[in-house]
């Protein structure tokens, strides 16, 4: 059983579309599987005037029953309370504060809090300055402050916004989500690569020939056109989901297994991205915006509902980026990420140089030549191992072909699988930061990113220039072929 | 289609079951894939009396109709002719040269002989000396010598039986069978190894902590209990098949993938065995010998026909194999074969040493420990691939757990998979002694495995000493554990 957590949680948008859908229901996992007892309370604050009834009645709708039965949500819904709130307004915070120390009372909370910001980001600095301003802070117990994703659009913003939380809270005390780090096979990477020593042996340029991550969805932008078209993909997936994917594969290891070591192995590897002039942005990136499919079913980008008529914002991004240090050397970790694209998935396919003594190539021709190994990591959407080893195919004399190792967890332990917003949440109550993104990765991933987001913002795309339910526009496969690879997860690929 | 090959089958011993249950058919597949069609003949040779048709009548019996149809199998017997023989009379050996002429000039068959020896090993000296006196090799064409085992049953006995065929026969004309080297996993091995660089990369002593070969049968002795009185497992399964299996498995990788460079390299490795002294044998070797089961539904090995009631032979063997070389300074290879145990498999179990450097034991208690990576090679009953990773199981935080990749080719092909007999007579054929022994690799596993015999046979044994239905004596078990290693195929696999 879970060890019980005492805090009072403060959420800044806790009316909201994201609060209800992914954190009470998650929050009411960690109720029912007891990190949360007695000992807590959630406020809810929003602009809107809601009763703690109304509230509660909210939550409670938002909660499914796949665990626990409707007298425990009734009873977790009892931890909820409202206050309504004005992001500008000083009063309103001495308000909350007021509420959380009576409630921290209440409940024998521990003194501990956690800000969670479920607002809009451009909030996030206004709210962390006056929890510093109207004396939010508990010095008794933990103060942690949750924020949600984009963590700013460019460098320069993203530092400003670091500034502005950073005067109230420390690094240690900030949780930037990113919520495919809360992807049971993303966490997963690390103990696949540190606690098999078969694959750690070869997890350099020696053995690697090069590294392929694809994040893909089958839907176009749908309700989140508004947002999209001030995003992006770069924005919306490379610099944070697809980066921290690669980090997590190409970090040195770690000397412990700690939050603050994986930060600066990640740090690192971030720093060692090689920056690209605008020359390098164009040889190396490729970004692209899907049109209608073959048969028209589905309408273009261009198409949908808040997205202007002539935009250029990207919905497909596939790009080669090297490592300047000495175990990634002329290894080109190419990602990609895109909407509407045939296939939804999320997985890593590190493809392994052949064999260059190939002591079969003398024999007789029926012989075929020794492929690749490849080792998939694939984390969504059935989450598993696979590897591709040559072996021969049963029947007359020597065949290599490529035999599929497989492992893919039972359906029955799937089932049990946590919600990445469960399993962030945990972290979150218990102080782990090793699940969420610090400054200083988020600085380096910004710079990188800011090179190609600048030449991109000066060269008018030729968009679009995919069909929905492709693989995306020809040139990402031109991008591999330059470098005599191809993607191994595309239209070709048997499951 | 397989090219068609020219020649002349002599076999010693073509009335036999040898012959009658493995030779015929696989011949009989031979011809359906064309690698025999117009320009061959088969002699059988024996003692008794028989007519062609009479010869061709069990030959007919034999051979499954499982590809061809019975007009094939009718057009096929008809190549076959049937000369009474007494392998001591020259005068028999003066016929049956002239009927190999005769044959050779009605078939067309390229002046290409193979005499087969499927009779008692005591002729094959014999044998060999009235071919060379008698004049049967044919000096147009190829002349090549097929040998069943056993080769002898100890370095002394397997010498004067080379000496007494190597008169006759160069050592490129010596074509000695072990059927396990006809089988299609034992050949992939070398593929396996050669064509993947992630395993390459870590077949060594540095990542490879044991091995551990496995021939369990579920049956006992049988009809065979007079030969195996006078042999033995360690003779009938240790100097042989697991010592090929080992080779395949230790040897250093050939330059090239020819049949000299593979005898030459597995020599090498045979003569780096550790030779024991009596008191190590005591330590590295287990003999066993069946009792009943549990139960008492099966009767022990000495309640068998044939068998002695005091009798001393070996039903199982266990040891402990060292290598004296740099790459496997330090692993043991563990070899395992006995009758009546619990399951029949035969397969290499490769245990690679844990993560010596575990960044994970620092954390939380419910970290579980790496355990070590496992790669399976299975041979039999089903033919695949397997290997044990240490990665998540789905759910709360983190767990190493164990998860399995496994390759098993699908039903369709196995079908398709030939039979080690018919696999090796097409090499024969064809011309390709890489799956056969040399004499070097007799000599060098004879002269390891005496030290064995020697020693067991000055100690009495206390046998029977293992129950029918387990995994042999509690000894076997003993020697893994002296070193904390411990069978992975046992009692409590899960396959």
């Amino acid at each position: 059983m879970a060890q019980e957590q005492r805090l009072i949680f403060i959420i800044f948008g806790g009316s909201g579309d994201l609060a209800h859908r992914k954190l009470y229901p998650a929050l009411f996992k960690l109720y029912v599987k007891g990190y949360l007892r007695q000992h807590f309370a959630v406020i809810g604050t929003a602009r809107r005037q809601w009763s703690h009834e109304y509230f509660r009645q909210t939550v409670m709708e938002s909660v499914v029953a796949d665990i626990g039965d409707q007298e425990q949500i009734a009873s977790f819904a009892q931890h909820f309370y409202y206050q309504s709130h004005d992001v500008n307004d000083a009063e309103h915070y001495i308000a909350l504060k007021k509420l959380s120390a009576q409630l921290n009372d209440q409940y024998s909370a521990g003194n501990n809090q956690v800000f969670y910001m479920a607002v809009a980001p451009k909030f996030f600095g206004t709210v962390a300055s006056h929890i510093n301003s109207e004396h939010l802070l508990n010095e008794q117990g933990f103060n942690r402050l949750v924020i949600e994703k984009p963590f700013g659009r460019d460098l320069a913003s993203a530092k400003a916004l670091n500034d502005s939380i950073s005067k109230t809270f420390a690094e240690d005390q900030i949780y930037r989500i990113d919520h495919y780090l809360g992807k049971e096979m993303v966490q997963a990477l690390p103990i696949i690569r540190f606690t098999n020593p078969l694959l750690a042996a070869v997890w350099n340029n020696q053995y690697i020939s090069n590294v392929q991550i694809t994040l893909s969805e089958t839907l176009g932008v749908g309700e989140r056109a508004g947002y999209y078209e001030t995003a992006g993909t770069l924005r919306d997936m490379i610099q944070n989901h697809a980066l921290q994917i690669l980090g997590l594969i190409a970090m040195d290891r770690p000397a412990e297994f700690t939050a603050s070591a994986i930060h600066d192995q990640k740090s690192k590897l971030f720093s060692q991205l090689q920056l690209y002039s605008a020359e390098q942005v164009d040889q190396n990136f490729v970004r692209g915006q899907y049109g209608p499919d073959a048969k028209e079913y589905q309408q273009g980008y261009r198409e949908a509902d808040n997205v202007a008529d002539d935009s250029n914002t990207e919905t497909f991004v596939a790009g080669k980026i090297l490592i300047d240090n000495d175990t990634w050397q002329g290894v080109p970790f190419y990602v990609r990420s895109g909407k509407r694209l045939r296939r939804k998935a999320t997985r890593v396919d590190i493809v392994f140089k052949p064999e260059a003594n190939n002591i079969f190539a003398t024999k007789l021709a029926k012989i075929v030549r020794p492929r690749p190994v490849v080792l998939s990591l694939v984390i969504e959407p059935k989450q598993g191992i696979q590897l591709l080893l040559n072996a021969t195919t049963p029947g007359n004399g020597l065949r290599t072909t490529l035999d599929e190792l497989r492992f893919q967890p039972p359906a029955a332990s799937l089932a049990d699988s946590q919600e990445a917003y469960e399993k962030l949440l945990i972290d979150i109550v218990e102080g782990n930061q090793t699940n969420f993104t610090n400054w200083s990765e988020q600085y380096y991933t910004w710079r990188f990113i800011d090179r190609i987001r600048k030449r991109w913002d000066e060269v008018q795309p030729d968009f679009p220039n995919y069909c929905s339910n492709t693989f995306g526009p020809e040139a990402s496969d031109q991008l591999l072929k330059k470098d005599s690879h191809e993607w191994i997860f595309g239209t070709d690929y048997l499951e």
